[in-house]
C-alpha cells in the first residue's frame, strides 16, 4: 500500500485561504458551507469529488469553528450546509483512504474526530448551536458531521438520504464517531441502527425522522426558509454577547528547522536517532493583563491563549509529520508565580465570553495531549514552572520525574485551574451519561475526555484527595510532591541523570503499538463518556479493521471499491 | 503463522477429570489450586511450564467456579492459589499464543475474560469471596487472575512479585482485563500503573502494597496461616446457606453430527455453504417445579437451568469450532405460557440461593450472546415462545423479524424477568462506576454488561418506556410489537420469505470484521462498566496489536521471544 502523505503539513489556515468552505455572516447566524474544490486535495493522487474530504478540508473546518468562537462573539448559531446542488457531503474520500498508510488513516480519523468533538464542545460551552442543513445526499463522514451538530434538517426531495455505507461498501466502520453518536447521542434504537448501518442507500424522508436519524424533513421549496427560521430560534437561546468585537487569531509563525520548531512560548527539539523529542513551554514574562478589557486588548498575544495555541499546533505537527518520534519529554521554564497569576485572572473572569473561550481552548489542547498516541514524560527540574494550568501537562504525562534538590527550591504548585468551580453535581457528573457533554464536565475547568479533572482521575481511589491537595497552602517541593502522589518519582542528584535517561531509552525501545494500546487504556480510568467511547472503543475497532485483509488486502473492499471486480473476504469471525 | 487449533473442543469437564486444578473443600472454604500438567495442553505443540495456561486450563477453572456456586452452597469463600513451589502462575502460555491463529487468540482471550468476570459475578451476586493467595511468581495472566479476586495476598520471600510483562516482553497487552482492573478496580495511580506495566520483573513486597497492586504481603513462614485466617473472616460475611445440599451439574450429552448439535431443549443446524446456522430453543414441556424444594429436587434438569446450560455450551462450541458461521438465526418453539410460568416461579423465589444461581446463570449466558462476535437475527414465527426470559434472545439479537400473521396468533410477551426488582437506585446505577458490579446492575434480573436491561438499552431515548411496556397486560401481536418497538420488522405473509432470506444472505456476505466492529459498537449503547471497558476498549486494542507486525511479524516480539535474536520494530506510532 502506498505510504503517501504530504511530507510536511501545516494546520494553520484562515478564511481568506479556504479552498473548500465558505464562511458567511448574517448577524447572529453564521453559515458554513462546504464547497470542496475537487483538484485541491492535499495530495494530487485523488480528486475530491462530490464534496468528499481529506485532511485539508477538515483543517479548514476546524479553523472556521475556532474563528467563529474567538473572532465572532456576535454569532449565536451556525448553519452547516453545502453549496453543491443536491449533495451535502459524500464523506471521507475513498481514494485518499486507499492510498494512505495505516498511520495516516488513524491520524486522519483522530483529527476529524477532534474537529467534530470541537463542534459539540462549542455547543456545550460556548453558547453556539449548530444546525446541519442537509440539502442533498449525506453519506458516511458527511452524516457523521451532521451527527456532531445539535440538530439535523434534511431536504425531502425523494432522493436525499442520510447513510453510513462504510461497512457494506468498504468493509470498514464509520471513522468519526458515527456508530456511537447514532445510538448514544441520537438514541436510535440499536436494531434500527444495525439495519441503517448496513444500508448503502441510507434512509430518507419520514422514516429518517421516525428513526431519529434526523430531526425534521422539509420539501425542497420550503427547505431554506425552514432552516433560516430554525437557526433564528436556536440563536435566540445563546448567552453570547450581542455584538463584537472579537479578537483575531493571527498566524503563529514558528521558526522551523529540520530538528526544531520554535514559537514564542513553546519549543520542540527532535532527536530522530533516539526517537524522542524535547517539548518546552515557557511561563509568561512581565506584566500580564488581569481584566477582561486588557485581555481583549492583548487578544491572541495574551500568554494563556498564545502558549496553548502554540502547544496545540506543535502536537498536530508531531502527529502528522514525525511518526517515529515516540517519546516526548515535557519541560516548563520561567516564573511559576506568573503562571499562577494568569490562572487567577482566568478563574476570576471566567464568565466573560473571551476568558471562557480561552479556558475552553486550554482544555481542548490538554485533551489533545491525552489523545496523542505518543508517550509523554514530564521532567520537573530547577527553574521549571509547573504551576496550575501548566502542571496539567505533568498530570497529563504518562509519568513525571521531579528533581529532588537539596535546597528544595524546585517546586510545583496547584491552582484553582486544576479543580472545579462548584462542588455540586459531583455524583451526577460521574454518571457520565454519554452525550451529556456539559453535564459530564460539571464545572471542571480543564477536564479530560472522561469528564473528570486530571487530579480526580489520578486519585480515583482517594476521592477526597483532590480537594485536600487544592486546599494546600503554597507550592510543593519534591519530597512533598512525591508524598502527595503528585509526581511519579523524585530522584535526587545522585540518581537523576541515570534514572531519567534510562527511563526515556527504555520507553523508546518498546513496541510503539503496545505503548499506544497501553496508554489508551491507562490514561482514561474512571467513567466513560461519548468522547472516550469514540476514542477508546470505536477508534480501536476501526484501527483493527483498517489492518485486516478484508479491508486493505489485495482483494479487500477498500482496495477494490470503484474498480473492476468485487471484494473477496476471509469469512472467519473472531 | 500456524493456524493450529484443536479441530473439535468441548467446554464440558468435571473435577474428576481436571488435569490442572485441585479443588478441595473445608467447611465454608474452598481451595482452588493451580497445578498445571506440563504435557497436558490442548495441543501437543507446547508445554505448559511454570503454571502457564491454555484454553484447556481455563475451561477447568470456569467449571470449578460454576460447580462451587451450584454444587457447594456451603462454600462462602474461595482461596485461589497454586501447588507449585514459588510459582503462582506465569500467565498464558507464550508458545501457545505464538502458534495460534488470530481468531483463536481472540477467542481464547474472550473466554478467559468471561471466566474472570464470572469470578467477579460470583463475588457480587452469589455471596462468595475470592482470595488470591500468591505463593510465588505471579506474572501476566496470572496477575490478571488475581486481579479478578476480591483480595490479593502475596508472599514476601524476596523473590515473589506481581507483574504485567506483556508489553515490554511480547509487544502485546495483558489480554484479560489487567490494565483496566489495575486502574479502575484497584485504583492504582495511572502513572504507577504505566511504570508497573513496563516492568518485566514486576513489583514485590511493601511497594506492591503501597501501590495498591496487592492487599498485603506476608513472610513465607506466616503466609499460609494468614491466608486461612483471612479466608475465614471473608467467609463469615456470606449470605449463602450454612450447609448443602447443592445440585449436581451433570454432563449435557448432546448428539453431535457434522452439521447439527442437539440437546434436550436447544438445537443447532449449521449451513456451511451459506455461513449461517439455525439455533432453536424449546420452551418447557409439561408441569414445572414451582417451589424451591421442587427446583432443588429437579436439579440440573429444571428447564431454566438445563436450557440455558445447553445454550451456553452451544455458543462456546460455535465460537471455537465454527469460525466461518457468521450469522445465526435464533428461533424459539413451544408453549410461551410455560416460559412465562417458569419466569414467575424464578422471580417469586429469587432470594433462594439456588433460584438466585439459576437467574445469574441465565444472565451470564445472555451476556455470552451479546459478546459473541457473530450476527444474531431473531425470527419470531407462528408456534414460537419468545416470552420473558426467552424474549431476551430477541432483544439480544442485532435485529428481530416477526411474522405478521392475519389471525394474530403469533405473539411475544414480556415478564418481570425483562425488568428489575426494585426501581430505586436507577440513577446511581447509571453512574456505572466501573468496578461496582453489584451496584451497576441494581436489581436488574438479566442485565447486559453495561448494567442496564436489554429493554433499557433498547429505549435509551425513551427512559420511561421499559416500565410502560412491562406494565402492558398480556402478549403483543406482531402489529403491537412493531408499534411498541419491541421487534425490528414485522413483514406479512407476502413479504416474509423474501425479506428474511435476503436479510440473512446480505448479512452473510458482508466483511466479517466490519460486522464484528459494528456489532461491538451498537450492542452496548448507554453507560460503560468495567466489563464493557474490558470487552469494548481493551479487547479492541489487543485485537489490533495482535495483528501488528511488531507483535506477530517475522521479527515481532511474540515470534522471537525465547529464541535467538531480539525483536525488530517498525517504530512509527499511529
Amino acid at each position: 500500500m502506498a505510504q503517501s502523505a504530504p511530507p510536511s503539513i501545516t494546520f494553520e489556515t484562515g478564511p481568506d485561504r479556504y479552498k473548500h468552505w465558505k464562511l458567511a455572516f448574517d448577524g447572529p447566524i453564521a453559515t458554513l458551507s462546504m464547497d470542496v474544490q475537487e483538484d485541491a486535495g492535499l495530495l494530487p493522487d485523488y480528486r475530491l469529488k462530490l464534496n468528499s474530504y481529506d485532511l485539508g478540508v477538515d483543517i479548514e473546518l476546524a479553523d472556521a469553528i475556532q474563528r467563529i468562537r474567538f473572532e465572532h462573539p456576535e454569532v449565536h448559531a451556525v448553519i452547516v450546509t453545502s453549496l453543491k446542488e443536491r449533495i451535502f457531503c459524500a464523506g471521507a474520500n475513498i481514494m485518499m483512504l486507499r492510498g494512505s498508510s495505516h498511520n495516516w488513516k488513524v491520524n486522519f480519523c483522530k483529527f476529524t474526530n477532534e474537529t467534530r468533538l470541537a463542534i459539540e464542545d462549542a455547543s456545550a460551552h460556548s453558547g453556539l448551536t449548530f444546525l446541519a442543513a442537509l440539502n442533498g445526499i449525506c453519506a458516511g463522514g458527511g452524516y457523521e458531521l451532521a451527527l456532531a451538530c445539535d440538530e439535523i434538517m434534511l431536504v425531502d426531495d425523494g432522493n436525499s438520504a442520510v447513510s453510513l455505507p462504510e461497512a457494506p461498501l468498504l468493509a470498514v466502520l464509520p471513522g468519526t464517531g458515527g456508530l456511537t453518536r447514532v445510538v448514544d447521542k441520537r438514541h436510535v434504537r440499536r436494531d434500527l441502527a444495525d439495519f441503517f448501518s448496513t444500508l448503502v442507500e441510507g434512509v430518507k424522508g419520514k422514516r429518517a425522522v421516525e428513526w431519529r436519524l434526523v430531526d425534521s424533513v422539509h420539501p425542497t421549496s420550503q427547505f431554506k426558509d425552514a432552516v433560516q427560521k430554525r437557526a433564528r430560534e436556536l440563536a435566540a437561546k445563546s448567552d453570547r454577547p450581542s455584538s463584537g468585537p472579537g479578537i483575531t487569531l493571527k498566524p503563529l509563525n514558528p521558526t522551523v528547522t529540520d530538528t526544531t520548531i520554535t514559537y514564542s512560548a513553546v519549543s520542540l527539539t527532535i532527536h530522530r536517532d533516539k526517537r524522542t523529542a524535547d517539548l518546552t513551554v515557557h511561563a509568561p514574562d512581565g506584566p500580564q493583563p488581569d481584566t477582561p478589557a486588557a485581555i481583549l486588548q492583548a487578544g491572541d498575544q495574551f500568554w494563556a491563549l498564545r502558549a496553548f495555541r502554540e502547544l496545540d499546533d506543535v502536537l498536530l505537527r508531531l502527529r502528522a509529520s514525525e511518526p517515529e518520534i515516540g517519546t516526548i519529554v515535557i519541560r516548563t521554564e520561567g516564573d511559576i508565580d506568573a503562571v499562577l497569576a494568569v490562572d487567577r485572572t482566568l478563574v476570576a473572569h471566567q464568565s466573560h465570553w473571551l476568558v471562557r473561550e480561552i479556558i475552553q481552548f486550554m482544555k481542548r489542547t490538554l485533551k489533545r495531549v491525552d489523545l496523542t498516541a505518543r508517550t509523554f514524560f514530564a521532567f520537573i527540574e530547577n527553574g521549571s514552572a509547573f504551576g496550575g494550568s501548566l502542571f496539567e501537562l505533568a498530570l497529563a504525562a504518562d509519568r513525571s520525574y521531579m528533581f529532588h534538590d537539596d535546597d528544595e527550591t524546585n517546586v510545583i504548585a496547584l491552582s484553582p485551574m486544576n479543580g472545579r468551580l462548584r462542588a455540586e453535581g459531583a455524583s451526577a457528573s460521574l454518571a457520565g451519561a454519554p452525550g451529556s457533554h456539559a453535564r459530564a464536565e460539571a464545572g471542571r475547568l480543564l477536564p479530560m475526555s472522561n469528564g473528570l479533572t486530571r487530579l480526580e482521575t489520578r486519585f480515583l481511589g482517594e476521592p477526597d484527595k483532590p480537594a485536600a491537595l487544592l486546599a494546600h497552602d503554597g507550592p510543593f517541593n519534591a519530597a512533598e510532591a512525591e508524598e502527595a502522589g503528585l509526581v511519579t518519582f523524585a530522584p535526587d542528584e545522585i540518581d537523576w541523570d541515570d534514572e531519567v535517561r534510562l527511563a526515556v531509552e527504555a520507553r523508546a525501545a518498546f513496541s510503539p503499538d503496545a505503548m499506544t494500546g497501553l496508554e489508551a487504556n491507562l490514561r482514561f480510568a474512571g467513567p466513560e463518556t461519548m468522547e472516550t467511547k469514540i476514542f477508546g472503543r470505536l477508534t480501536a475497532w476501526q484501527n483493527w479493521i483498517f489492518q485486516r485483509p478484508n479491508a486493505v488486502g489485495e482483494k479487500g473492499a477498500l482496495r477494490v471499491y470503484g474498480q473492476q471486480g468485487r471484494p473477496e473476504f476471509d469469512f472467519k469471525r473472531t
